[in-house]
């Protein structure tokens, strides 16, 4: 049993099922989970932030696992409804999650936090972990393709990710700062592990270390960082992550994942499957250690070995 | 069968009642309702204008007629959502209805006008008659009461309409003016008559009335002005009519309703259980011709019924 905090880095769908795992494996409250809300956008006049709505979902046991977003035991009539009444509807939220939305949209208007109001949702689901945003200021992602600009949906949702990417912008990243709750969670003394999460590296984990100091804060604690593929067999579980590198003319492997974003890194965790590559490890950088583990989290004893394997992998490296 | 155009002048259920008889008893395109937009406000964000959806639910079926107000066959699923975010929700809007609400915020924060947007509306639903706002400009009711000043739906569901009125207030009527479609609605000179329908005279018909220039062409217009009480038996079918005008110190009788608005009406039409009161119209103003009809509309025969005996009241006095 591991001791002291633990934080995950996470986007949406392959993250919240690691911080799931996580949250049953300690405590959870002493789970915090900070989520990137880089491809958060406006849709319908509400400001959607999916990958935090997927956390609440996931760990609240409210997440559609079998369509991979939104909330089970969904309806759809409001959207219905505006296809009835001529809108082109491509981007769908089911009446359910139209109340997060609006709710979030309500309040941010009257000036709240999307930290305040993430929390307030949390303990509204009873969750005992912490869902921290990675910060408060908007932030929103610009897809360059070959054939032009697109807003991250519109790219992601409504052009199902085909166009090729070229280059991926955080508007706003830099003008963002850290919230005083991420920073206090980066640099709790009790801190006992960093997992970064099996999230795409361009979308959802670089929006993260793109607020200013994030990526400096993890470099310098003493907590261990470890990264959890989200490529297997030279293939993502779910979304663009393999079409992107391939894009960007990287070999689909763990180790191209790990070398995004190495100085952050202080281990690896690789699919058991991909075995055979972790040689490619000791290439990278001063050498960055890996180990292997079983990272499809088919169901909810997957989700905790993965899990456990982070957590025993990180104390290993303390 | 009545020749030419006809207006219905109305507020929400009781004026959409008959008005779904008008469109039934001569074509469809030949009737324009110009709606009540008074009680339009904001909740959650959305542009909420209950008089319009009612018209377009009941013209086009959709209304659930038990419930009184919204849509048939609707799901509560998004407001549910925000209970359980721990929000206190006393202004429900199904799911469905906050598709309507959602499209028209967008449009409306896009700067398409009210009257566009609920033309292409009518038009998506099948309807065949005009539905137009009696003005773009955004106006809201503030009802002063004993107790204090409320917002409209904060009287009329939150206080349940039982505060005391003193004074009721239309704010940005003064600054609103008719749309090009009111007036040339107005002004068509094959109008055969204008049915001002059975509606509560302070909450929707004077809001329509204090929109500049609009009851001057009601009276200067050559087609007879109808009213129909929406009073029985000293009683209001619906809504807070009778409370209201108790609070005023007047007697809950057609005549005293009619008494309030008496210089746009050429005609009255009260109901056939209050015939005996027919004898008080001949002391308003220049004596007011009246008739009596059965004016509860209870089901679609009634409402043909009724908006029958409007059509030959009015070719009556042409």
């Amino acid at each position: 049993m591991t001791k002291g905090k633990i934080i995950a880095i996470s986007g949406g769908v392959g993250g919240a099922k690691l911080s799931q795992g996580l949250a049953a494996e300690i405590p959870a409250s002493d789970l915090t989970v900070i989520v990137n809300t880089g491809d958060d956008s406006n849709h319908y006049g509400l400001f959607v932030t999916p990958d935090i709505d997927t956390q609440l979902y996931t760990l609240s046991g409210r997440a559609d696992l079998e369509r991979g977003w939104g909330r089970k035991d969904e309806t759809w009539n409001a959207m219905s409804a505006m296809r009835e009444l001529g809108e082109d509807i491509w981007f769908n939220i089911g009446d359910q999650d139209l109340g997060t939305n609006l709710l979030r949209t309500m309040r941010l208007a009257r000036g709240d936090r999307l930290t305040d109001i993430t929390a307030d949702f949390a303990r509204s689901f009873g969750l005992n972990s912490k869902l921290l945003p990675m910060c408060d200021a908007p932030v929103s992602t610009q897809i360059r393709c070959t054939d032009g600009d697109y807003d991250f949906h519109d790219w992601f949702v409504a052009a199902q990710a085909e166009p090729r990417v070229t280059d991926v912008v955080f508007r706003g990243a830099e003008q963002a700062s850290m919230t005083p709750e991420v920073l206090a969670a980066l640099t709790e003394p009790d801190l006992a592990a960093i997992i970064v999460c099996p999230s795409n590296p361009y979308l959802s984990i670089a929006p993260v270390l793109a607020v200013p100091g994030l990526r400096q804060a993890l470099i310098e604690s003493p907590a261990p960082v470890i990264g959890v593929t989200p490529v297997i067999g030279g293939e993502a579980i779910k979304g663009p992550t393999a079409t992107m590198m391939q894009g960007f003319g990287k070999p689909v492997t763990a180790a191209a994942v790990a070398a995004m974003h190495l100085d952050i890194f202080n281990g690896y965790i690789i699919d058991e499957r991909d075995a055979e590559q972790a040689a490619e490890f000791v290439h990278l950088g001063a050498g960055l250690p890996v180990t292997t583990a079983n990272t499809l989290m088919i169901d909810m004893s997957a989700k905790r070995n993965l899990a456990r394997a982070a957590l025993e992998f990180a104390k290993a490296l303390r």
